[in-house]
């Protein structure tokens, strides 16, 4: 065993001497390597989200349907985990971020970095989403951008509840499910139940916000994070919507801003009491050697991250 | 590999300090610890699988169409089993425990806590879509809960016939559906033959309901599980729908709860005698190290498993 | 290390001594062995496969369009290929066993065994399916089961060409068809290559054959499998289309009989011309100890297969 | 360590001596070994993503519809994975290549080598797909092959851009559609960070393509690919459409030719600055032994597919 390590740390100490030739634009500061990695990976998600609802609209039903949203969102999540995978975690949500800080899994600290980071992500790929879809946008609502009526076009970038949902029922839709998200994402990260598959997280991740969209999506378009919501939406204020886009909805902007986080920690609180706490010791349950070993491994990386995360 | 062995050993024990801070809510009772677990797993399923239901149904063809509904209970399916997994084998289907129990995979003792979890979990679940939907079904069907006619609702909780099947058709039906889901679930939890890999059952368990959903659904909405269809249907005759949830379709409300365990039972059986019964002895197969070491790890953790759930 | 391997041979021993106790039913004949798989996993691909013909048909639009066939077939086959997985392979397609044998993957004397077990499990899924929507058959055409016009049901059950299609393209189609198949399945399954990941195989094979149906599905509905098709079409002409089901389509039913083999043969011996034959030998590519270790446990195991499957 | 080492040589001599009876085909010249597997996966690539188009359209919507051509192409590219695999990594992209060469991650002198295969392959493919849709095709336009209009059919080889897209804002779509796949690419593949898990690759670079077919598609068909567009271009021009390929859109063509390698080097690099060039050394990670490894033999793949790409 001590010969393999020795040569592992040759190997390493070997590679030591070529990254000296690798670009020296390391940052110091773990607050600015988390936040550019936290605003990627929501520009990402966002820009495909987004994207996916300017192409279902603006094509009239010839590009896309209902499901495409879903999907445009789903699998924009999965690639916004890729992208800021292990660096930020890729929350890319404002309600995940609080919910993480709520249960320890990250430092308070952090939290405005996070949220700077997703709210700007959100910000610019609104902006971009219009860039690319100017001329379409234009086209289908003859460039009389409204917030209501037969060619509203301000559903793109946030959401809009449906005629018939009051605030209350809104509210409880946004918390519920938002407790939906972050329930299945605990246990979706669950080590010691049936957690996604190492490597399986992002597309695992992308399923259930294609579950959410496809369950718990018509009452109020499903926004289930802050920024996703919040950031468009004063886009759209600025770009020319105005401010109907507030008060449109009997005023219902406030409403994702508030219910998501409230909805993570219940959902979140809710998997932990009937499931996490009751799972017995490691060391009772016989696991072989494999599992004490990638528990192990995992401990050591969550410290690692803290670490980094810290500073 | 005996200093490897200790250095783990070192690491167990350490980390069995750190929990020494963990909440100590850990639950002696077994049967309390896989009911709450079974219980959650089945309550998350049908929350998303009514609900795509609810939206589909009060969004008339704007928010998802018949495969929406499809995608809603197989990856409600498959979040159900990322929830519930190891605690309890994630069943939430009775026609799952009885066929478990019936091959010796259940201890019998169990089954009673497995159809209370199911059923509360099914009628918990219920309770909550038409929470959520309250405002979009009243919306749609004008405050009329009906179980036929052109706004019916009572098809968003339980199932029914399609018009021109009778009964002795439909058991056949639900018979034989339940049947392709067991013997599908025996291909695929089978370590000797072609097993749904490590960590991606979730998703070959979803994807398994998806096909019943697509090939074998239209015929009585495929419940295939007894508590999927009644905890439901018994709320909806309390919750307005009134005594013709049980008269609707000639009588239809037994059937989903009669021949689900049925088939179950005869499709894993056919499986066994056709398949796994057939399967030569592993040390005759000369297979490779890895392969023994996995089976020995999934045989002590079958044993685990037994002795957890039979306390 | 060797304490290791007798622990493991030890670990054999006992769990040998366990299986005294399971049910004596080992079949020695490994004709039958494989037969048994082969038929099941082929029934079962082919019961999804028509069965989500048969509700798309039936249903008239309202439970699934063309697509919903596509994922039938596709997840039809992921599911056979778990349940005859290692036993017999899972090929539930005549085109792939006789391409593995003229590749010198299966034994020629297997050949018999193979194709009289699809035939077989094909034939009783047409029935079964007939059975299981009877009643949605009949209430369809009004109990006229014909070939061609308005209500013709026959194309639930076996494949008939598009009114433009002459024989000839109808010929071509089916060798291309069944040649990007066998191409696809030659580099999932190539270990120097970059196959489909260990485990992931049944859902990478249906997605194939999903994209199959995308792609390549109008102009005869894809067969690209000899007893995909003419069992069902007898069973129709048995059940009661007559003889129609062999005249309609000028003579059409023999064209997927035919032409699917042809391009396999052509498909799979085109991957191996351009692309397997020039792979380098492993032990010059200086792949790491991980490499080795997998590549030798595949060749046992392709050598024990290869064994039972030769008797 | 040292006996299992040995073993392993031994294994290997012994298939050594095995390998002698296999067919002596084997090309010494890298440059026909890469460029035949590039050409067969950007082949196998077009087959699929083209006759996805063509069923769709010819089809008239019975076969298909829009998110039908984005499975199409998503795994149609899936599968080129599988096909090119590792022998040539799959680029099926010129975009791709001039990517992987601005970064280093390929030779530049492969360049010509790679972007020949990939025309070529598309030239064929389109010349399949002509083929095999040559009777639908002239079915549905009554042997009119036009560009325009109400049967237009030009559209299923090259991509067109909608009515309302200026040169200007088409060019801008195709660096951004093109930024965003590269800038992915290079998340999927970035093994400090969350790639996709060894072995998904091929289907999560599909997803990719799908994700970005639902979400930045409809402007101008996302062709981010220059032989994908502008080798069934010249075919379609040389088959009967005529030059009208190249006036139309206001002399379009060139757009999906230039466009995307520019927003191929932009994706990437945003990625490299924003993320890749911020990660830590990993000996200040304090990752465990297995990634130590892992990384390792990574870096001689890496060593050993360059020495092969170079000859």
């Amino acid at each position: 065993m001590k010969d393999l390590v020795n040569s592992i740390e040759l190997g390493v100490s070997q590679r030591k001497g070529e990254r000296v030739t690798r670009p020296k634009v390391w940052l110091k500061n773990e607050f600015v390597r988390v936040g550019l990695a936290e605003y990627l990976c929501t520009y990402v998600m966002m820009v495909f989200g987004l994207g996916s609802v300017a192409q279902v609209v603006t094509g009239q039903g010839e590009f896309g349907q209902y499901i495409s949203i879903n999907l445009g969102f789903a699998l924009g999540v999965t690639m916004g985990v890729h992208v800021g995978g292990k660096v930020s975690g890729a929350h890319m949500n404002a309600a995940v971020s609080i919910t993480m800080c709520t249960f320890g899994r990250l430092a308070w600290k952090m939290l405005p970095v996070y949220i700077f980071a997703q709210l700007l992500g959100s910000f610019l790929a609104a902006g971009t989403i219009y860039a690319v879809y100017y001329e379409a946008i234009h086209d289908y609502c003859g460039g009389n951008l409204t917030v209501t009526g037969d060619r509203a076009t301000a559903g793109i970038f946030a959401t809009y509840p449906a005629p018939y949902l009051s605030l209350p029922a809104g509210f409880f839709d946004q918390v519920f499910g938002t407790a939906m998200l972050l329930m299945c994402l605990m246990a979706l990260s669950d080590q010691k139940n049936k957690p996604a598959a190492a490597g399986s997280e992002p597309v695992a991740v992308g399923l259930l916000v294609l579950l959410i969209g496809i369950s718990l999506g018509s009452n109020s378009g499903y926004a289930i994070n802050p920024n996703r919501d919040i950031a468009p939406r004063v886009f759209t204020a600025i770009a020319g919507w105005g401010a109907d886009v507030f008060r449109s909805g009997n005023g219902w902007w406030w409403v994702p801003l508030v219910a998501p986080p409230i909805g993570g920690i219940l959902g979140a609180g809710m998997y932990r009491a009937l499931v996490e706490l009751h799972h017995p010791p490691v060391y009772e349950q016989g696991e072989g050697l494999l599992e004490e070993l990638k528990e192990l491994k995992e401990e050591t990386d969550h410290k690692n991250n803290c670490e980094n995360a810290c500073v």
